[in-house]
């Protein structure tokens, strides 16, 4: 099969569409015809050699992520057959014409939603779900701080944390960008000025003093001890990312006071049990909301496989709104 | 009735034995008649004008905790009588010959234990009961890294990881105390040299290289860094005090990569319903291992209640292991 492999750690240039070993499946396993995938930040980390994958996937092939169809099964498969829709995670290798994944871990594709749309689901909706939802408790009625509002998980947490009748404030140090988000769902835009990000006044006014519930941060560094200082009681912030590094001051005394907590995340190299029950919990809480189109997955571009240099440069470049996604097929 | 105010805000000079209102009680509340109390970090600070207590309590009387005798009770009190035994927290108020608490959140004095060693159960086994337990989920098997394991919470803390059958790492500055507190309960000793603070290292040689499930600090500032390099995966570190101040260095993607959590809690301050269920969780899950010896009250000392200020600088000097006690009585 072919696959973009990393053929020379360090530099986009060294990511190849080249020939690849077939993935080899186990009995509760499916191979997925890859139709398309998305890009993330840790495959440009990966491809710069900064992020070792888990050892239980292809070592050279990036991809977290797909949409596509079941192509065969294992004798132990139960749910899935040949020609289902499927979606999911992976630890790696989904830049490739086929994967195998685990039958459990797979999602069955909403009719309503084509490969390029479902390709852009997976990370940015389960990571999203996952840190508000499961592990930060999102409530009705809650204040929830989205950072890096128009990514791909920003975006996913603004309409979720909506969907679940809560309050988002988001932040971006793009008012282009924020405008462009106002079509997903409604929510409180703040622009952190370039310099010294500067966001915790404007939190609190919007919050009557009260500050939020809830932080969903994917910049880190110097996000923290603003993002500290405008939570509420008993507060919680989920660290998925470090775009501005991840060295950060903490106030213990304030987090003392408000009882708060700082709360590191990452799906990728959890073990396979926590894996699946993620995927059955946002089955069972979420999927029915994108065939209904309460959600949408948002798909800034979809380029061929053999354009993912350039996305992965258009990535670097901080310019898009939502996902990049990679097709095998025409790209349309 | 007689108390020790804080006549001069600013040195403990200011704290003295003063005449003072009598407490008035609600429907639901007994008066206390308080045979002894201990000592607080948090009176220190009180008493030094830099911890406003919360609004509900006297604003002049500091202390936390209460061992003595019920006086009178409520019309709509349920379950104690006068004469009963009673012990427990209140947000302020303790240094004085009589206290009001809110009948549900006074636990009863196990028949083993006199006066002077109850006033030495509240603050310290609640805290680190609260903490290991309820918020930090101690499992059977677990490792637990306690700083400052010579502290009222530390000794508490020590005992009641052993308790729940699962084994703790202290830590102390001084090998003197760490010997003492060898008589308490098994633990694995770790001196923490003066200057910069090391014991990742050897923490993460005691636990085989995987690190401790739950950190319990009470020292905070150059801490943190060490404490969560040596956090196994999903570990969790409770921050209770911040005796080395509160400014820490938190490197988020060592956050994330181990999924751990950094919580920063406190008992005062906290709403009635949540002091109520921390006391009647305490009740049910601990109170019974006091009785039976498993538990013990550490006290370093007991003073007569003229002897606060003395106690004060003591306490400040960090040379004792476990608590100081003040008594109303001939202060044996």
């Amino acid at each position: 099969m072919k696959a973009l492999r990393i053929l020379r750690p360090g530099s986009p240039e060294g990511l190849e569409l080249a020939d690849a070993p077939e993935p080899v499946p186990g009995p509760a396993d499916l191979v997925v015809q890859v139709q398309a995938t998305a890009l993330n930040r840790a495959d440009l980390l990966q491809v710069l050699g900064r992020y070792p994958p888990p050892a239980d996937v292809p070592q050279d092939i990036p991809g977290l992520e797909y949409a596509g169809t079941v192509l065969s099964t294992g004798p132990r498969v139960l749910r899935f057959k040949r020609g289902d829709r499927v979606m999911g995670l992976v630890g790696g290798g989904a830049f490739a014409e086929r994967l195998v994944t685990a039958e459990r871990e797979a999602l069955p594709i909403p009719d309503a939603l084509s490969f390029e749309k479902a390709a852009a689901v997976p990370e940015a909706f389960l990571t999203a779900f996952d840190a508000l939802v499961l592990q930060g408790g999102l409530r009705p009625h809650a204040h929830v701080l989205v950072h890096a509002a128009a990514s791909g998980v920003g975006t996913a947490a603004l309409q979720l944390v909506h969907a679940f009748r809560a309050e988002a404030i988001g932040t971006s140090r793009s008012p282009g960008k924020l405008e462009r988000c106002r079509a997903l769902a409604p929510f409180h835009p703040v622009v952190v000025e370039e310099g010294e990000p500067r966001f915790a006044d404007r939190v609190l006014s919007i919050t009557q003093g009260r500050g939020v519930d809830l932080v969903l941060d994917l910049v880190g560094g110097r996000y923290l001890a603003e993002s500290l200082a405008c939570l509420a009681p008993r507060g919680r912030l989920l660290q998925v990312g470090t775009l501005d590094g991840p060295k950060a001051e903490l106030d213990l005394r304030q987090l003392m006071g408000r009882r708060a907590q700082v709360v590191g995340t990452m799906l990728r190299g959890r073990p396979l049990e926590e894996k699946i029950s993620l995927a059955r919990s946002f089955e069972a809480q979420v999927l029915p909301d994108f065939q209904s189109g309460a959600l949408r997955p948002v798909v800034e571009e979809v380029l061929g496989m053999g354009s993912a240099r350039a996305a992965l440069e258009r990535m670097a470049s901080n310019t898009s709104v939502g996902k990049l996604v990679l097709a095998w097929g025409d790209g349309a």
